[in-house]
């Protein structure tokens, strides 16, 4: 039997596009001869829904998405579709009026509902505002085979692996004591630097531990502040990957189960990033597009300081959009050294976009005068410091605002730490590109990319980094940021 | 037996602060003949802790403070504090590692400690992140009285009076099968508007239903985008009210259980608000007051437009800080009648507040002519119009970094919800005052102010609103506003 893993990116509501893109995908696992289809947690309205779930008309057309769907699919493939589904007693019951479901999809009809049993509410996890935990184990029979389903968090409660229980329950347990040919996982796992060696490591020691063959199935894509990260993975029951999709990518991939061995055969494995360098540099790159794309933009704009955090944003926004959608200002002050613009346009040039250049001197001079009177007396401090920087965030949204270009904001997770930013000033922007990545790793990021050819220029490499919003001022935050 | 209700307004984190504060009214109530005092829901930390919980420091200087707490309290009362208690068979039975605790306090120890039974996720709360939920009923005994304990939505799933059940159980039910002689209801219970009629109701259709009297007490203050009434209330076994707390404002009420009759008697009753707009006032005044104070700041600037809302949020700091701590900025553009700056200073003068006045036009043009080249063949249009409406977020800014000012924002519901404001230009500032005020509600308040003496000037009542961000620009907007 194939089974077919869809590592598809959903958009956050959009339930035409993720219906069409599950179908797209399932045509293509046909035409491959798979009999199975896996598609990730909540596939049909993208993960994570979040409030968008308190909408009775947008529960209705998931609902109507789903029906649709099914009638749609090709007659010979099952199809796992992520969905949700009503928590019909909940009002005699107690407990929320929602399941985290995914439905099997066969011959035009939804076959069976499973219910997700191990709800996660901290981090990044919200799932208990919406949902009710499951109570029963899942699976389902095909053609004499038989699957176990679980959904995300499920398989993430082996206290065996974490050395403590989070849940009550561990639905491998139950599973294997059923006796399922292979557990299917269905998840949206978010992307975190070294994440996908945990996975593997956890889920082979559940494999071994229950002796179960495991197919996870992850979401790619960004989603707002999440990035996915898929590299969706099958283990056999010694927790050997016997097959793995490529990261932060769509893809279809092919698992083959062989009925008379009762295992997986061995299929593609995509071979892992080289460093940590490369892996963020990816995710970075897919979060920016996925974003700046599912909100509807095209083209960004961001200030080019000569610094090294604005020119690895702009070598990811080039990166992801294209040079033809990127514009770099330059916004010099008094205070600005030389090799600020001359590293900006090096830049500009070696990554191909275009640039302007707007002086903020006048402006500066505009905002003391009109605050002459009210300030007299003090001395020249933060506020004036901000004051640059806000007329730099003033003229980015005027052209943000004007063009219809999204701004990208450049401070990276160091500054945001300790608060070394403007707010209103270099903090304005739809996305915060590098605001989860610690300025040591700035630095590595761009001595990756410069691997063959410089694409950061040498000298934003190796010059002291400074704000430059008053003469000869240096980031001492620097030494401190180094330990990070 | 006297038992006292602690209206307390604590501040959140600061474990000192509010471990003073309950042992200052502890003294008051047992100098009043007390013998059991009540405080609201985590009454030592301040509701909502939310992420303070995941610090273990934080945690254990809680359970130090409480231990210290029971040490300090005069010996002859009990009183009931809100904590967290370590859930201590989490790791093997799976769970969160928190309850959301009442403790006994009594002659120097912890005599008791009792878990909240439902936890509310959903709206403003997100206690499943957080605490595990208790499974027994709640209960002690003092000097042969029976007392029932439960907290906040402990008491919020009478399925009779909802018409569904939202949890499993409802502790009440267990309670009066106990036959315990009253129940204390401890809460953190967000201020809405109608929401006391609301909870009067609710626990009225209980204590008739179940034959119980009920003690509800409610935290006060505002604590970042929450504010809490107040408004603790005693109930009798008809569902009578035998005493009501002031809303809004720090209290120690005393009611007495007869033993004899074994009911409550009388005690004092404070009033209703005489409408809506009054008790919305008040919430407004507390909201700004303890956002301001809790921050650490004691003065507050504002851009007057001499329009309604920046009007009515002046009237509202002054209030709450006094006149001598408000600063209104009056900003005018070319685009700017003359009114603005008639009605502005007619408003300061009314409040007698402080005023200045600064000029934007040469800081609009020499935005306009720093943009002249990259804008050369574009129409004025939205980006010219945000571009004013930064100018002044920025100048407004300079003077909070200045002076340490907290800047206030005046935007109100309507606008907000359809968008018809500037991100990093009006909506700049620390705290949005009638962010979740309705433009006709606005009015309404204004009007309620003028009752006696002018407060806000007629005509700022009566002319069209506008931004006046471009000439002859007047609001369509207030049009759809007037539906809301």
């Amino acid at each position: 039997m194939k089974i077919a893993i869809a590592q598809i990116n959903p958009t956050i509501g959009d339930l035409p596009g993720n219906a069409q893109k599950i179908l797209e995908i399932a045509q293509k696992a046909a035409a491959e001869g798979a009999r199975l289809l896996l598609t990730p947690e909540l596939s049909l309205c993208g993960y994570p829904p979040r409030d968008l779930l308190l909408n009775p008309s947008f529960l209705q057309a998931m609902d109507i998405g789903l029906q649709q769907l099914a009638r749609n699919l090709p007659p010979a493939l099952a199809v796992l579709v992520g969905t949700v589904e009503e928590n019909l007693t909940a009002h005699n019951t107690g407990g929320k009026s929602l399941f985290n479901s995914i439905a099997l999809l066969e011959r035009g009809k939804v076959k069976q509902v499973f219910h997700k049993r191990l709800l996660p509410t901290y981090d990044v996890f919200d799932e208990h505002r919406y949902f009710e935990a499951g109570s029963e184990a899942n699976y389902f029979t095909l053609d004499n085979v038989h699957v176990g389903v679980t959904i995300c968090e499920d398989l993430w409660n082996d206290e065996e692996f974490w050395g403590k229980r989070s849940y009550t329950t561990n639905p491998i347990a139950d599973l294997s004591i059923l006796g399922v040919d292979f557990i299917v996982n269905l998840s949206a796992s978010p992307y975190s630097v070294g994440k996908q060696k945990f996975r593997e490591a956890m889920l082979k020691s559940s494999a071994v531990r229950f002796q179960q063959l495991i197919i996870y199935t992850n979401q790619v894509g960004g989603n707002d502040d999440l990035i996915f990260d898929g590299r969706s993975f099958a283990l056999n029951r010694q927790g050997e990957i016997v097959c793995r999709v490529c990261g932060f990518e769509q893809d279809l991939v092919v698992v083959e189960f062989d009925e008379e061995q009762r295992d997986f055969r061995s299929g593609s494995i995509a071979p892992e990033y080289e460093s940590e360098d490369e892996e963020i540099w990816h995710a970075l790159v897919l979060g920016l597009r996925d974003y700046v794309r599912k909100c509807g933009f095209s083209k960004v704009v961001l200030g080019l300081s000569g610094g090294i955090d604005s020119s690895l944003v702009a070598a990811i926004a080039t990166a992801a959009l294209g040079k033809e959608n990127v514009l770099g200002v330059l916004m010099p002050s008094p205070y600005s050294s030389e090799h600020s613009i001359s590293d900006a346009l090096a830049l500009a040039e070696n990554l191909g976009i275009k640039t302007h250049i707007l002086q903020i001197g006048e402006l500066m001079q505009g905002y003391d005068k009109t605050l002459a009177e009210l300030f007299a007396g003090t001395e020249f401090g933060l506020a004036e410091e901000n004051i640059q920087s806000r007329i730099r965030g003033n003229l980015l949204m005027a052209i943000s605002n004007k063009f219809g270009h999204l701004l990208l904001s450049t401070g990276n997770k160091s500054e945001m730490a300790v608060g070394y930013c403007t707010l209103y000033g270099d903090m304005n922007g739809g996305l915060a590109v590098i605001a989860d990545v610690p300025k040591t790793r700035v630095y590595s990021i761009c001595r990756w990319l410069n691997r063959n050819d410089e694409v950061i220029p040498q000298n934003v490499l190796t010059k002291a980094p400074s704000a430059e919003l008053k003469p000869g001022q240096v980031d001492k935050i620097r030494y401190h940021l180094t330990t990070f």
